[in-house]
């Protein structure tokens, strides 16, 4: 008789944003032609939600200067869903044009997040989304809809559950069909983590939510299984653990997808990955990054 | 009304095995004086159990030649419990002599494990511990008893859990107080984690259990969650996450002790340390080792 009563999915959906969230945190500039061999690589694993760019001034993210090049150049494949992050109109018309299969959006739990960001309220940020999304669906693309900072600001520190439930709850009203938590500083610990879930799924079905960690305290692993218990099936990763923290010099980024898949495929839990040939695309992107992967799976094998 | 049903300790002991477990597995050679600093760092920052060194022969561990001379010049304390690694009587008597308060031995539960390693059998290793353990009973002195290899051994892989179950008993009736279930190359993922620990506590009461994870493939911290969630309220750690792994090359060695310990308090269970500065202790030893310290929390803050 086990002393826990947890149960576990038997199968997870992994979305990779190493290409975009990973590598916009990257100083080395990449060429379209390395972003597209990194995303070849991450299909050849497995990967079927892969987001490739992000459609913002260039003056702003150099990184993802070349998004439209690197969506143009991509393979022609209709069992990957290729997803660029769009925070505006001309974003999304870019991202169109490019022909991405889905798009995101990116709003704050944090009002001062928001403010030193995008020097606008939350509520702002959520009126100038609405425009987004309605000419999103009036091409039949998802959207998928960010929140950062739901367990912490760089700014504010503690950011209360009910910041993060209005901006959760505004999202699903508008048409989001996920609405991905990120903890973007990695300050979140598994009964932070609980909490906030437990209440955000009082407001969104399951299916709706995805869990979005940084690593940069070591807590991603930990917090990730957490939402595993609590049945949410859907985790954002990146290979290597691409992308450091802009709040936290040296430190760690994305939780690794690697530590991820290895956690998954250890507990019997199915994320359609192989993790060999993953190892492979996270060292060979992190060689052209001249850095170590940051994962430890990784290094271990 | 929560989603899962997890409750946790209110308070966790951190027994820290930085200095001998860490340590011995660190090319380095550090000189008493730098050891003794480390340790009192360790107490300032609040630990109260150290494990100091390794009584055994410095042929095979060069790193712990100067244990009794460490153990000699370690501040006399009531309120710290320094414990000392002895594979034998003669390690014993050193110990003794040293002074530590308490003793640990060190089993495998893997038949390859123990043949590979120290050249008899599990049923031999255990034979050989019981004089050991009975002559320190004679001085009073606490016996911990390890094993390794629970979730996984480096030559033969799969570990059934009935071997680890009968070292287990064979330490628990033998007379020790507490067995530290280690996961000596960091293979094992939550659910195996709790899967073990449903059949030790069977056979243990739970208050002479600890669990002592290896982070090789960043699973560390999920282990220990699941063993709070359990019930668990001894963890091994080792600040800096000192120690590499000696079966594979560039991989990370104990959890870090600030890494469980943010954890912790994040969730509001007591550890009894000062984060910052444990942080610093972690710091200056990593610098005398040349090296960052395996600690994202280090890193982060």
């Amino acid at each position: 008789m086990s002393r826990t009563s947890s149960t576990y999915p038997r199968k997870v959906n992994i979305f990779e944003v190493g290409p975009r969230d990973g590598l916009q945190n990257e100083a080395t500039l990449l060429s379209v032609e390395d972003k597209v061999t990194f995303i070849q690589e991450l299909i050849l694993a497995g990967l079927k939600n892969i987001e490739v760019g992000s459609f913002v001034s260039p003056k702003w993210v150099p990184q993802m200067a070349n998004s439209v090049a690197v969506c143009q150049a991509l393979p022609k494949t209709t069992d990957v869903t290729f997803s660029g992050l769009t925070p505006n109109l001309r974003g999304l018309e870019e991202a169109l044009a490019a022909g991405v299969d889905e798009i995101a959006i990116f709003g704050a739990a944090s009002e001062r997040f928001s403010q030193t960001n995008i020097n606008c309220s939350v509520a702002e940020s959520l009126l100038r989304f609405q425009p987004v999304v309605a000419l999103a669906q009036q091409h039949n693309i998802p959207v998928r809809g960010y929140v950062s900072t739901v367990l912490g600001c760089p700014y504010q520190g503690d950011v209360p559950i009910k910041d993060v439930l209005n901006v959760v709850k505004a999202l699903h009203d508008m048409g989001c069909y996920q609405i991905s938590l990120g903890d973007t500083i990695g300050v979140g610990t598994p009964l932070a983590t609980q909490k906030l879930l437990d209440k955000i799924l009082e407001l969104v079905p399951i299916e709706n939510v995805a869990v979005h960690f940084h690593n940069t305290y070591g807590q991603a692993l930990a917090n990730i299984l957490i939402a595993l218990q609590m049945g949410i099936t859907t985790i954002d990763t990146a290979t290597a653990g691409l992308g450091g923290c802009p709040y936290a010099k040296g430190a760690s980024g994305n939780i690794a997808t690697e530590d991820v898949v290895y956690m998954c495929h250890g507990m019997g839990i199915d994320t359609g990955i192989d993790l060999a040939k993953l190892v492979t695309a996270g060292k060979n992107i992190s060689q052209k990054l001249q850095k170590q992967p940051h994962s430890l799976v990784s290094l271990a094998l």
